[in-house]
């Protein structure tokens, strides 16, 4: 009921902060920006993209004494609706590639303010850059492991505002949009904060220094529960080796993260580190989970990384110097994730991967990815008692973007 | 059989009925209205609209003895393309909020006759206004109890008709599009008729009345079954504690309404009763229910309120008076839908609900709405005796509603 | 893996070869065409077309013996973006009849090479004429049984060239894009070629002939598996009369399938005949299977039939010559599937049908059918032994086809 107020007074604030201005109707004019489909006014106020993303990826396992199935999936087929009239924006996605058609952005957005945007709806929490990152944009195929840290879509409310060189964001959060696993941890209770400052933030260069905090709590009801899990940065086999299982009598739980990127020219370097406390009930003993990622990235043709200090990513499209060549990028990555804790108990293994890629840009809207991921688990990285653990291998995979 | 033929030849005159004119392609201009996208010739002739919803809930519950879960939703999240080219037009909508995408208006429908409308496809009966007015322009964040008689969507044939001060529809339908239940009545044939009537109707006020009648018959089979049943004007908490359950025996139900909206100025006041009566078979006795209700809706910052007799219904986008400020409405409602019938021994429960409202559209395409709901449920009302009846509960709810 | 190595090498081949040419952005232009919707650059080269689909169908069973039900279902419920950009071009469709929302065709093209097309995504393989052929364009209600040959849409790669008078088509194709039975034969690897002549090819008139052989193999494992099956060229009753049921020790099948079609003015005639060898393991003895249809149309109001050398198929929208009347076709067709094959001792059915059609095209986006079956099922015909076999109806299906 607390949690009920609070969303409707922030909610009240927000709706009356927006005194709407005067606008009318205006034609617009049909663009193709790069493969993108685009309606315009002449003076910008009304804008309507369409954002649509098909997302193909292919797996061939190797080593791995457990059972893994190689083969192709459509990872993403994605369609995307993003008005924009006067003051207003709001987006619309959907993701068809599940055995359900599945709500991703589905938010309204208020920008009447300077430099600031209040978004009511379905939307991501910030918490990691990786994630926060669209998958349009990020430098390998899967997010690093641990990305298992980080929050789904919720239905919530945010502020972010931003200067020339810092970046603040706060959301509160509640359900997730479809509640496909009730007895998740989906009915939690979340608010979270990020903050970013650049440095450097040129045309051709930026480092970005960040932080995020984040709280959750589980359902009401008496014994909470939470679970904290990862591929091994493949899709196609879908078997989490890591994994805490359902984590019984969780008061709440705080998330940290802290973010580092830097770009000068074609180079691109950036790391996180991430922890997690579970706070418990009763006599249980808190438990502590914690990951890290950092990757090296460089545009062999000499492209330059965009920075967007509005949406706090290091990303956006990348035009190829030579057209008739596209850009070319080779990338390493290691990252490790530990969701063992020995004092509480609770032993869901530890991985530590380490990642080649090498992508091709024949076209902004086009990408070509291959990565080759050797995968390290510990003895616990069981699958929650599935399968044996310490399955070391490594996968070759390949993916297809393709966004208008 | 017999029902297949009639469907037949009604198509087939649907069909020939239509004496294409000759129409060629056109030049389109693009356009924002209000936050739509509109694509349309010069002569108007070629049209087509995209047209995207997006509907957030909050609900919250006190004094409840059964438990009942607070919560947020994304309760519609819409997408549809509504095409006009010469006489012919088309509407094409999926919503996507449940655990699959569902099909809603799928049509097709022809006008080359003067003030007439032949659809042809997944459409509404039209029983009682409120079913027939779009979810982007009720009043209220759920439709009244008495809802539980107006049918859903069913694949179908209808006709309508309009003069100046008059309508007339007139419609037969089969099966509802998507079979999720195969046990329940979506397999019935069911035919309905709805006449409305305006002795008033000028720029900023009107009087509507209307009457609707439907008779329905479950599928073919021995045994029929038919069930009317409600939830409590909330839709978070899914429990619909009036309910008939399954009737069994069932030969055929029919069904009344009478409708009444009048309008003055920024002034609404509507109100409707239904009644339906299942005619059974062998020695049971016939059942019968009925509900209503009536509201009182003021916008206080003075706007009129549209009325289409194409459509016959009191509704359409509010534009505020005082853009820098938006339209703030006030409004009133009291239900009652009474599922209890002594004679023929099917207790399903009665309830009285109360409720108070405040709307406030900053912008033609956006609403805000505030809904307290008392609700007072009789000693039957037990959702078909899952929980223990005479359960009076308040519901404080938030709605936000975009229309694109 | 070896599967794996062949599709990275032939889709690095398809990345390397696209030498992508200088194309920047471009005002488009909105046009309606015929009820489509039509984005287009003033030079052509950036495109993007919307394609809705609706189909409705009715259905009436008389003679049978086991039950069917008559009913009405919504068919194909489908939408569609088509962009081009230059060299590239895509293709992104979702279907929302079923209780699930299906990807259709999601692929990503390149036309870089004159008179080529190169394919990467979920599409369909081409095996049958009458499988290629659009929905919108095939002369039945539902294609004949035969089909059952055909494989569905799988992700993959292929290669399309063509010249005046002829076309080849090669493609490898993997999974299907959703698994919705993972033991099905969905896992298969397949590779299938197509050719097709033309020794005639003018406007009004052509003779296509053509051929094709495809080669799948059960997903890895031990026991591989496949099933044949069909239903009795109506969709509203979904028995599958006739059935292999899953055929075991499977190592690999392989598909014949030879193509006439030929059209002078008015009249089109079209036949197939397809077989398929079922190659097993141990000492199960290989199995046969064959099928066959002929069909003759005539265009009553005179129109001519379109031909596309680059899509391979007799198909395309029908222009009314009339247009105040519309076109109206009368159509026969035979057609034979037979799932009998003795010395293997699989006994899946085998049917015989005649169906005899009227199609009515009121404006070249629209069409109503009418279909009546005549289905003459053999002994085995028994749905894999759910039901009696020897069971001959016939159908009397009605067909409404909309496409924006």
């Amino acid at each position: 009921m607390k949690k009920m107020v609070i969303l409707c007074v922030l909610v009240m604030c927000f709706a009356f902060a927006a005194a709407a201005e005067e606008i009318e109707s205006r034609d617009l004019t049909g663009r193709s920006d790069d493969g993108l489909l685009l309606f315009k006014s002449e003076d910008g106020k009304f804008q309507f993209m369409l954002d649509g993303r098909i997302n193909l990826i292919a797996a061939m396992y190797s080593g791995n004494e457990n059972p893994m199935s190689n083969g192709i999936e459509v990872r993403r087929g994605r369609l995307g609706f993003k008005p924009v009239w006067g003051d207003w924006s709001a987006q619309f996605d959907i993701d068809f590639t599940g055995v359900e058609a599945e709500i991703k952005d589905m938010w309204i957005g208020y920008g009447g303010f300077k430099n600031m945007m209040i978004t009511l709806g379905n939307h991501k929490g910030q918490f990691s850059v990786e994630e926060v990152t669209s998958s349009r944009f990020i430098t390998f195929i899967e997010r690093a492991i641990p990305n298992a840290f980080a929050p789904d879509r919720r239905i919530g409310l945010s502020v972010t505002k931003w200067g020339k060189n810092w970046r603040a964001f706060a959301g509160l959060f509640g359900e997730e949009a479809v509640n496909a696993d009730e007895t998740d941890t989906n009915e939690a209770l979340n608010y979270n904060l990020r903050l970013s400052f650049l440095p450097l933030l040129k045309d051709n260069a930026f480092i970005h220094i960040g932080g995020a905090f984040g709280h959750s709590q589980p359902n009401a009801t008496d014994e909470g529960t939470v679970r904290f899990r990862a591929r091994s940065e493949t899709h196609v086999e879908d078997t989490r080796f890591l994994t805490t299982g359902k984590i019984k009598k969780v008061a709440s739980w705080d998330q940290y993260g802290l973010e580092l990127a830097a770009s000068f020219g074609p180079v691109l370097l950036q790391g996180e580190y991430m922890s997690v406390k579970v706070n418990r009930l009763e006599d249980e003993i808190d438990a502590k989970f914690s990951g890290y990622y950092a990757f090296a990235s460089w545009m062999v043709t000499g492209e330059k990384r965009p920075y967007s200090i509005e949406e706090g990513e290091p990303a956006g499209r990348i035009y190829p110097k030579k057209k008739s060549l596209g850009a070319f990028e080779l990338a390493a990555r290691i990252s490790n994730l530990n969701l063992n804790h020995a004092e509480s108990e609770i032993m869901g293994g530890e991985g530590n991967n380490i990642t080649l890629a090498a992508n091709w840009y024949p076209y902004p809207n086009l990408k070509f990815a291959v990565n080759y991921v050797m995968v390290n688990n510990d003895e616990y990285a069981t699958a929650d008692g599935d399968y044996p653990g310490n399955d070391d291998f490594n996968v070759f995979q390949f993916g297809f973007y393709y966004s208008f």
